[in-house]
């Protein structure tokens, strides 16, 4: 049994032992994927699979019920129809389980009073025993340091364990923002699918990450709240000591009508909740895309404050178009673009010279490419040391550098990016565009990612994300 | 000679033989890069490389000088110093050159009074002979279909021949829109990069993609106009008669001071550009992935017109987040998303029930994974013929799809939703969001593609393209 006081919620990310109940030998079956996952996560300790069909699953024994295994059990993942629920809350609580996560869906979100009164049932007879519930109708527990895969996938993916821990009301979002944010390197501690949270919800998990060690940034996706009044102090709790991005789904009208059909969450005016998230300090992310970029950010580079913004386009060519878009793009998100300081367009019109290049600030180092890369990098390096802004933004075309510098050159380039800043009093921010040298743009935003540089698809997300971190949004 | 008449600009898209002047025997000039482009992408004339110091570049042999050539040449690529541009004009016009595209910088974009003398006398020579000028201060011209890449690479992509036609003020956005815009699958007919444009300027080619067969869609990213008048005039005479997408960069304070020193255009207000635009019946994007997001929409479906969205996620699972999301992402763009007429969800609630779906629009057809294909192709097939809304909106997730359905049934929902189009009254658009299984994503959006459906990386984008075609962006 868990030794878990009110709040400790350890045992969802730690769990000492799982069973999977609704797992049949079928690998086509959720529980049996589940079963699947966990194993091939590396999940450390022992995995019980149940179904009343017996049999093998993934080379574990089946058990045909939760009281037939063997040892303690902590952690409940529960695939099994609405029907069956009351009976296992009450095996769960016969073999003291800790926590149980309903993957089962068909309760209040459908709006039935049936729903809701299953729900009600559920939710007493946990009470009673201390046992605590996880949804119902989600996908449960994340935990890459744990071993814990998100949802039911036989593929187990977890990535490398960090420091960002997100809160979903939705499943599928939930499942989204890990696979959109493991591409874009987002390393996180924990995550949790909440669905209908009739027992934990979200301001539970949200107070456990504030206190959590592993935690450094917070994330969330949510639809609603049922008690806003105890959510919006915790999310100002949690945004005082670490920086905290919400995602707010049903925003619209027609959102918030598919909400209600979701998550059963009650409509709210959307410039009510920005005022609110503001006065809460927290960030507000309108979509996946934003979420990632701020979680992603705030990951490499912490809560900075940003108001002014030096650009550098075209390091090798074809940096001209991408200045004065990266420009708007500030401007466009309330980032400035002050001018350079007299004596850094000097020291640039001695190094590069005035043709084809743009030395105000966006600065357009193109034509340092035809002295070599050694230019190349003094140019930045330059500006780089400018004090008329806060931020350094930069964009790195890697097909251009390719075919116009070389790969040893390109390759040059990007060490020295990578240790830029450890002489810079200011960070740095990379933009790196995909195109078709894709094989070498995963391997410089990995060297840069290493080297603690948040990298960007666009000078438009990495000028919004700065923004928004800033709390500076247009 | 070109045997071009004042406007038959065919010669720089199909030139019968090309000249790059300033092609030395080392690969690593622009010029060398050209020849090497031209010759990887199979351009079937001609190519003669000329450069003073002779020798042999990509196994063809260099000539001493344009004199020198054999045959006629109807365009030259000229990668010469700027000190050297008026004595090129000079054996040009000597060689009786139809067209001649300056990649030189230094020039009026510098700001110096040298930079607009020489580009006077370049073109006053031009004028008198009757020769045309490109750039200076450009990549030129592009052409798949003849087998010209756009700028100095020796890699020559040029994708498949299409039907979509760019100008672009800026060299570095022409070949990231290129770049992009083959990645994302759009087909290419033609591409000029104009520069300083000193003689055929956006207007002039404008006017040409207008009458050219070959060009269905336009695009153009400009920074500003010499002629605005002409300008909007022909913008309004090409938007008459084909969809035509315009990206103005220099929008802002910062990016059109960025502007002034790049391509020397002068700052003008963003809102009085956009009435322009608007009253010219010309469609604004504010970005590359707009711009690219709007010709591939463009390109699939021609110029829609749509108010009324029908959203289906979860063809598997995980499309209640998605759902509402989707349904923000459209009200944010000024679509609505109204309510299924009631047969459609009576149908719907006797196919696939209502746990875990949403039958309202959006519809989430999860619950059908579990009844097989058939059922989720019927529930999709069911939506698709509701008379509620003009354009549907369907989000896959192949991860998902792969992982609770398998391989053959991916292939089985995208067999049936390529065939989609043929049945329904109206355009379909699907949202294919990138994950873990990338090879399978680009399999299933290859075979949307050639069904002719567009597909876009998330609902946010596609909501954004359909309501910029549609002429309702908030």
């Amino acid at each position: 049994m868990s030794d878990k006081q009110s709040g400790d919620l350890r045992g969802v990310f730690h769990p000492r032992s799982i069973a999977v109940v609704g797992a049949s030998s079928d690998p086509r079956k959720s529980g049996a994927k589940w079963v699947a996952g966990l194993r091939t996560a590396g999940y450390s300790g022992p995995i019980y699979p149940v179904s009343s069909g017996g049999g093998t699953i993934a080379g574990l024994r089946i058990y045909r019920s939760l009281s037939e295994v063997p040892g303690d059990v902590e952690y409940v993942v529960a695939s099994v129809p609405a029907r069956s629920v009351l009976q296992l809350v009450d095996e769960c609580i016969a073999k003291r389980v800790g926590f149980v996560q309903f993957f089962t869906a068909g309760f209040s979100e459908t709006g039935s009073h049936e729903g809701e009164e299953l729900e009600r049932l559920m939710l007493e007879r946990a009470r009673r025993a201390g046992m605590r519930i996880i949804g119902p109708n989600c996908i449960g527990n994340f935990c890459p340091a744990a071993g814990i895969p998100l949802g039911p996938s036989p593929l187990g993916k977890i990535g490398t364990p960090g420091k960002v821990s997100f809160i979903s009301q939705s499943g599928g979002i939930a499942a989204k923002l890990v696979e959109y944010g493991m591409a874009r390197k987002v390393r996180f501690s924990k995550g949790i699918s909440v669905g209908n949270c009739i027992d934990l919800d979200m301001s539970d998990f949200l107070q456990y990450y504030t206190a959590d060690e592993d935690t450094a940034v917070i994330g969330a996706y949510l639809e609603g709240t049922r008690d806003g009044r105890r959510w919006f102090q915790t999310l100002r709790k949690a945004s005082d000591v670490k920086p905290t991005v919400i995602w707010k789904g049903g925003r619209t009208e027609a959102g918030a009508a598919a909400a209600r059909s979701h998550t059963g969450s009650l409509a709210s005016s959307a410039p009510v909740w920005s005022a609110m998230l503001r006065q809460a300090g927290a960030i507000e992310a309108r979509n996946l895309e934003e979420l990632t970029d701020c979680l992603l950010l705030l990951q490499q580079l912490g809560p900075i404050r940003a108001r002014n913004v030096g650009i550098v386009g075209g390091l090798a060519d074809g940096g001209g178009g991408i200045s004065v878009s990266g420009s708007d793009a500030c401007n466009d998100n309330g980032l400035a673009v002050p001018p350079l300081e007299r004596k850094t367009r000097e020291r640039l019109l001695d190094l590069i010279g005035e043709v084809g290049s743009i030395l105000r600030n966006p600065v357009d180092v193109s034509p340092a490419q035809f002295k070599g890369v050694d230019t190349i990098c003094e140019a930045v390096r330059v500006v780089a040391s400018d004090n008329a802004f806060d931020i350094l933004m930069l964009q790195e075309d890697v097909d251009i550098m390719h075919s116009y510098l070389g790969i040893p050159e390109t390759r040059e380039v990007n060490t020295f990016l990578a240790r830029l800043p450890g002489e810079m009093n200011k960070p740095l921010v990379v933009v790196l565009p995909g195109g078709s040298e894709e094989m070498v743009r995963v391997e410089v935003e990995e060297q840069l990612l290493t080297a603690g540089i948040p990298v960007f698809p666009t000078m438009a997300r990495a000028a919004r994300a700065v923004a928004l971190i800033s709390g500076r949004p247009k």
